[in-house]
């Protein structure tokens, strides 16, 4: 392992610092590829990479067949450009995600899936059952870490995969989303560096923001998730505490992490005692298949913290989630407690009885079934109507697309512009804490394709191209 | 107002210094009241009440009839008596809080009323109700806030006591517990100093460790709450940034803040632009009579934010609670989208129908005349059997009772071994950062009352004894 970044990320810092300071300005061509490998001494896919970190992070634009050039200020969100650095995004999440009034008809924009995938005929009945079964005194006494059946349920879920979680490992949280903000809070103070991917899950970067910690971005790759070169160059310099990642389908990009990669991952990370906490919200939704293993499936020293949820597989709204928490379960049992005591009783007791009526497996198999169709004709439209150029990822699970427009294009502004006409999307600055990301957006293939979602993504290509013009 | 704190303040710090530096020592008897009160020129009262304070610190002790003499150290629990200071309790909190392996029959320890005091037929109907008309597509449109028609419905209870509160000044979240970590986050930073009360309630302590904050606390009357001009003295001293109390039925005193205090509680703490967040869970159990106004009521500048919860008084377990957050609404409605995104549907939905159906105030009305009984059975019971010189508080609301026992008694040495014979209680030190009040004992009146918590008070009485000799 060595203690330098890799040489693509010190060319690409190399340069971003002339441009901040001034030496390079909006505008300027970059030296050539071929130019650069000759003077610097390196292969051109380094230059490559470096190039296209700075096309990501938003201060360099492809002209195509002309070569790269300084792109002007991003002005509405100027972030700096440090790194680590301490995060200020919330604000410009809650405005990005908010609809600023408008109706949306076309919700391309949600972190949700629709609703209507759901069997809610089902959970309305296990609601029922599960209420009957409701002893009084078992609310107060069986309080630290949650309902002990479903506790149970889950861990059998985990033993299907081949991994001994025993019931005790498992803390139940309101939604994932609790229990990764508790284990973050739990392993890190103020000030501290945590790992994260870039681009990554906004709402990491808005609870690094609320517990003043440092953002270390770690490049990521589309396909296969976290560059774990350049994460070992970052752990050399910046000694983070803890590590946030998303190792399947990971979220805005879909990447899912090779099993190998992963048992990388975790022998990285074991080797520098930092705890990772694993956000696997998605791994349900493999389009063709069981989900795939998480990283904690290579742990061997307790220090995984995974994380899962009903919310975007089963009840969305009812704030069912977990965390099996390795040798930290007893510290993030207590967290809990303080935080906010337990979970809500009828929402965990009615997903117990329904786990245990074995009906999940049927409905999971038609759920991937629909959102795997709803991508393939979410992503031909894609192609189809947007601009020559604009590429578009092919994620084997979950329901995000992640779109890349030919430079010159603005998500936000665009953001705002389809917003207008009720459509909404999810801009690309909303995924990083150094604002770059300017030229990508998040669709959400979770919606039911419908004709009217087809003229959404059609008016979507004609605002894209009135953008260039 | 002074910059000082007032003259007992000072003296019985200065005391305190002197038997931390070893000055006085173990054993040492102090001046007499009447020889400090010459030898000081002060008051006979300032006196009493410094050497009151020294002793709810657990630093000298009273030997009836010939004065006050320098405590032993307190062996497991010795916390420095800084002021304000970082606070360090979770542990112990957790350790006394747990049973160690003992089957508790007599749950005085309790934090929680009986579950049998709660209409669960009424809650599963309305479970059953309320997921019916459960809409998919508003599980995730709602969500900023919470269930809508239940924030309807909280809006209105407060219009019955002459508030005006709107929807959208309320944030659902897990219980009040919630509600009150997520409003201490959001006033603070951490190395901050928070107002507290003395004795307080132990998970107001928790968070303010979690969150590195210093305590400041605020000596507290047990029939009136806390002391105003201490408090005045202390916020002049430690330029505090938020204040956490309990004006009605505090925990663990039972004490109700009058209305003319309350009004001068908010008006303080309004000129010096501090935030209060205002626990008030307990509010709804007067035993005589309607919930006495909050301190909320007299705000004229939105700085007060009023947590409320049904956990208390219709569905432990539920994890149903809210704060009125007043001008910090849209903030804390933000803090609540990004630590858990929303509360559980299926409860807010039920307990929305429940309201609804208008049979609340009659089950609230049995609730407080058991809750009267059985706190008139327990209190008698306890100056029956308990020792001479046992002091017990009489609270008009609630299910606490707090317990001094005369001097030499050890509230943590009982909790061990009234564990052992399956009784719980919760010792005075649970309730300081400083860890005093080790006389102290908070007994749960929210239990029916049986024969067997009878003999479980008699037994309590025979080890306390037993101590003694």
């Amino acid at each position: 392992m060595s203690a330098e970044p890799p040489r693509y990320r010190r060319l690409a810092d190399e340069l971003a610092q002339l441009i901040h300071g001034g030496t390079l300005r909006p505008g300027d061509r970059l030296p050539s590829v071929r130019q650069t490998q000759a003077s610097r001494g390196c292969s051109a896919a380094t230059v490559f990479q470096a190039y296209h970190l700075l096309e990501a992070r938003g201060l360099i634009r492809a002209a195509e067949r002309s070569g790269y050039f300084v792109a002007p200020p991003a002005a509405p969100v100027t972030l700096p450009a440090r790194d680590p650095q301490p995060v200020a995004v919330s604000e410009l999440v809650f405005q990005l995600l908010g609809t600023g009034g408008h109706e949306v008809h076309a919700p391309l924009g949600s972190a949700f899936p629709s609703p209507e995938l759901f069997p809610f005929d089902k959970l309305r009945s296990a609601l029922a059952a599960g209420s009957r079964r409701l002893v009084p005194a078992e609310l107060t006494q069986q309080l630290p870490g949650g309902h002990e059946g479903l506790r149970r349920q889950i861990a059998l879920r985990y033993l299907r995969l081949g991994m001994s979680i025993t019931p005790d490992e498992i803390v139940l949280t309101d939604g994932a989303l609790e229990g990764l903000n508790l284990s973050l809070q739990l392993l890190t103070r103020p000030g501290d560096a945590v790992l994260i991917e870039s681009p990554g899950f906004y709402a990491a970067l808005q609870a690094l923001e609320r517990l003043g910690l440092r953002a270390v971005e770690v490049p990521t790759d589309p396909a296969t998730g976290a560059d774990l070169d350049a994460m070992a160059a970052l752990i050399a310099r910046h000694a983070p505490t803890a590590c946030w990642l998303m190792t399947s389908f990971q979220n805005p990009l879909g990447g899912l992490m090779p099993a190998d990669k992963k048992c990388a991952l975790v022998e990285l990370l074991e080797r520098h005692a930092i705890p990772l906490i694993e956000d696997d919200v998605y791994a349900e939704l493999q389009h063709d298949g069981p989900p795939p293993l998480p990283a904690k499936a290579y742990s061997t020293q307790g220090g995984v913290l995974h994380a899962g949820s009903f919310a975007k597989t089963l009840a969305p709204g009812w704030r069912v989630g977990w965390v099996a928490a390795g040798r930290f379960a007893p510290a993030l049992r207590r967290a809990k407690l303080s935080q906010s005591l337990s979970g809500s009783w009828p929402a965990q007791a009615a997903i117990a009885h329904y786990l245990e009526g074995g009906d999940h497996e049927r409905h999971l198999r038609s759920l991937r079934r629909a959102l795997a169709a709803q991508q393939r004709a979410l992503r031909a439209a894609v192609l189809q109507h947007f601009p020559a150029g604009t590429r578009v990822t092919q994620p084997q699970g979950g329901y995000f697309l992640w779109v890349e427009l030919p430079a010159g294009h603005d998500s936000l502004v665009l953001h705002h512009a389809a917003l207008k006409e009720g459509i909404s999307l999810a801009p690309g600055p909303l995924f990083s804490a150094e604002g770059g990301f300017r030229h990508c957006l998040r669709l959400n293939s979770g919606q039911p394709w419908t004709p009217a979602l087809a003229a959404a993504v059609e008016r979507l290509g004609e605002l894209i191209r009135l953008q260039a013009g």
